[in-house]
């Protein structure tokens, strides 16, 4: 599969792009700009200490979504900032924001070279505790693995990057680049107050380069980068026809049935092809590259895998495209939640509904403003709700952040690519995902800023489930790539 | 209104059916064949001990859908049985179903008169004992009025039946009909048990008139009678597109959505102008007589006030009939209860939903079957399915029965006409129904043996709701209204 992937790739990028060589050749030798040996034994060696460092941070049941757990962020942060500080970074400092605190640190020694900025997350997801095998929050290493809330979502990301530093600083009291770290506390929560803090703080956070820590790879021996996320919008409305349900028998036949107006109008959210019906939807849709098509088409994906996995009959989307060019570079209008009526487990009531509510979520591509297409969505559902209804807007919150495409032509996608392919022995899969990431796709819409996803977790590692775990394995080659990433970027 | 009404009614009786002319002339006295003088006194002088009885009777909470009131239901129906005894009934027993068991007696004293059979309900609707002003089942008098649940539906035509018996016979010692009760205690549950029932028990029923006490009157100055009520068939079923809901940035966009998916099922039953589009519902369905015509044409009907009263815009459905036909004589199809998705109060998943589910109630007319009915609604969802769902079906239990329309054209429609005209100084209105009442449906279809509505609770006293009240003035003119049937009935 990656071989057939590789093959029209590179001619493209050959018959285009011939600077882009250097990047994607097997032949050419990477040479000492990535050379860690200085390095490596004070990493190797102070793997035990940095285990139990780990644990005592994935300890800190950092929950940004529940309001008891607030205390907890702030000694999150306070425990990071603190650990900065040891490190030898200067400004560390807690950042209060509308919401949970950022934490900042930065090092700034080496005039005239590049400033790399690397972006994390201290906040985890909340646990079903019953699922767990052992306490999320009291760490458990088992079989060279460290199961507990956030090791692999996003603490491992973090102390990877700032490890990086620590030997880099012991071993020579210097960095090869200036270096800047922010961690947020609310990625989980789809970085509310991330966009406010990046605009009041544009000098603070200027860089060069920059990478999140919060990525993965595809496995212990397969590297990937992500291209692309895409944007996100969310809404909530209610259809009204009656002030409460209705006496089917008394009314049934005679007044509009809220559960059937509502689908006739969720019917007409798109078209018999699966295209959103929705007016100007598709406006600031770019069609998809040559370069794009070809990642999509070459993509390791198992089609029947997946669908044996899920329980699903088959794939099917928007006529014209593939699967992974559906998820990758299409945007979409999902409903993710209907309800009406009498919808108890047990039991039947002879009614005709009088409301009918409907969650709906959109996946943004390209230039797609979540802002807008709200509102054409609420001038799609003004032209087709059913006579006799009313529609009346529920405020989510949920997401509300825009696409971010990756390219490859920059330095710093050139420096993260040419890393992996040393450390891994072999080329990145380049990969999109249909997820959301508020935080790249700020720094890319605010900071013209593009972030590459930097980050050594396994696909496998249950981030958002229970059990999740990181490997010591990941932690320690997390370390050797940002050694590696940062020396070359300090030697360009 | 009324005026308008009975015009060209009356003229197309006249034309067609001459003989009616006796049953609607406002002329022609009504001669002695009603004249109750001779129970009148005790009637009256027996209401206080009369609503003695009614309290302990409606102080028994007989709520047939409730397991933990199966020995209430019980002895509900043993209280009655021995009412009866007492007023000189014979046979008077408590007869098991498969359900709560019926409660049967007979006088059967008079060779050669025709027997009037009456059925009732004794069991009654489950209480929110919050909304009451007093205790449901500790009933209280006030201004006229006994509070408490059942006292309206259905406790009070029983006993004005049962009362009525007992005035004759204390005063005459001999009916001038023979009488026939069945009381069943499943008529709130939809009378499951019913059919069974009457079809073992055929010749312990043959009765050559039959009326319902589960019935009311328009107001106190205004007779009304029901001439058509609806069949009625329940369904519920579940589309699923995956083994569980899925993320919908992975998923977003190749995954055929559930909830979207159930929205284009439900938007198929339904053509444009209102009517269902399930081939071959309306196979068996009548058109409109003539004469139903100008019954729903000239019924009192504020259609504004409605509207006002359920907080609606406007009353819409089948193309090509008014409102009040499409309730009375046209059938449809109605979801009663749909969900899909994360449908909790607050908050937001981003999922594709991989399930959703739908609930269903036809009410049915003329000779619609509810099992042939559910059958061609299957036969539709497999013809709309979207590709890549599957339906599964959960049986509901619920409503399965047929429609009834009755007759102008009978001894005992004409019988109980005449008394509601002469007792209230004016002729009834006749009205049909939307909602549904299996026993009705049941003795017309299973013993050929038309039942007419003969109640005196009256519109406005919150029956199935809380504060449910019954006047005094009711039991009192109910009791008149029996001894002037039977006597009317057993003078012919």
């Amino acid at each position: 599969m990656k071989q057939l992937f590789f093959l029209p790739l590179t001619m493209f990028i050959l018959l285009f792009h011939s600077y882009y060589a250097e990047a994607f050749s097997k032949t050419k030798p990477v040479g000492d700009s990535m050379d860690i040996s200085r390095y490596k034994k004070y990493i190797d060696d102070n793997m035990p200490v940095h285990v139990k460092e780990f644990i005592d941070f994935v300890s800190i049941p950092s929950i940004s979504s529940l309001a008891a757990n607030k205390a907890a962020m702030q000694r999150c942060a306070e425990f990071l900032s603190n650990k900065l500080q040891k490190t030898g970074m200067f400004n560390a400092k807690v950042l209060p924001t509308d919401g949970h605190p950022v934490v900042f640190a930065e090092w700034n020694k080496v005039a005239g070279k590049p400033t790399v900025l690397i972006y994390g997350h201290y906040d985890v997801q909340p646990v079903q505790e019953a699922l767990w095998v052992s306490n999320p929050f009291v760490p458990k290493e088992m079989n060279g693995r460290i199961y507990g809330r956030g090791a692999a979502d996003d603490k491992g990301g973090i102390v990877t990057a700032i490890w990086a530093i620590e030997a880099m600083l012991k071993k020579e009291d210097k960095l090869p680049v200036n270096v800047k770290f922010l961690f947020e506390g609310e990625e989980e929560v789809g970085s509310p107050n991330l966009p406010k803090f990046i605009m009041a703080n544009k000098d603070l956070l200027k860089a060069d380069y920059a990478y999140s820590v919060d990525a993965f790879q595809k496995s212990d021996t397969e590297p990937e980068m992500i291209l692309s996320v895409r944007g996100g919008a969310t809404m909530e409305f209610t259809l009204t026809t009656a002030n409460r349900d209705l006496h089917s028998g008394v009314f049934g036949g005679k007044l509009i049935n809220a559960s059937q107006a509502m689908a006739q109008l969720i019917a007409s959210f798109h078209d018999a092809d699966g295209k959103v019906a929705v007016e100007g939807f598709y406006d600031k849709v770019l069609p998809m590259t040559d370069e794009e098509k070809t990642m999509a088409a070459n993509a390791p994906y198992d089609e029947q895998k997946e669908l044996t996995e899920n329980g699903a009959k088959l794939w099917k989307g928007e006529k014209g495209y593939t699967s992974l060019e559906r998820v990758w570079y299409r945007p979409t209008l999902d409903v993710t939640g209907v309800w009406s009526g009498y919808t108890a487990d047990d039991g039947f009531l002879n009614i005709v509904p009088g409301s009918a509510h409907c969650r709906l979520m959109c996946r943004l591509v390209a230039d797609q403003k979540s802002g807008e297409i709200i509102e054409l969505i609420k001038k799609h559902i003004a032209l087709h709700t059913p006579q006799g209804s009313t529609i009346t807007y529920k405020d989510l919150g949920g997401f509300a952040n825009e696409a971010a495409q990756f390219s490859t032509n920059t330095q710093s996608f050139r420096a993260a690519y040419r890393v992996l392919t040393k450390l891994y022995g072999k080329e990145p899969l380049l990969m999109g995902t249909g997820g959301s990431n508020a935080a790249c796709a700020h720094f890319k819409n605010l900071l013209n800023l593009p972030i590459y996803s930097f980050g050594f977790l396994q696909e496998d590692e249950n981030y958002h489930s229970h059990n999740e775990f990181m490997r010591v394995s990941d932690l320690q080659k997390g370390q050797y790539a940002f050694c590696m990433l940062l020396k070359y970027i300090g030697a360009k």
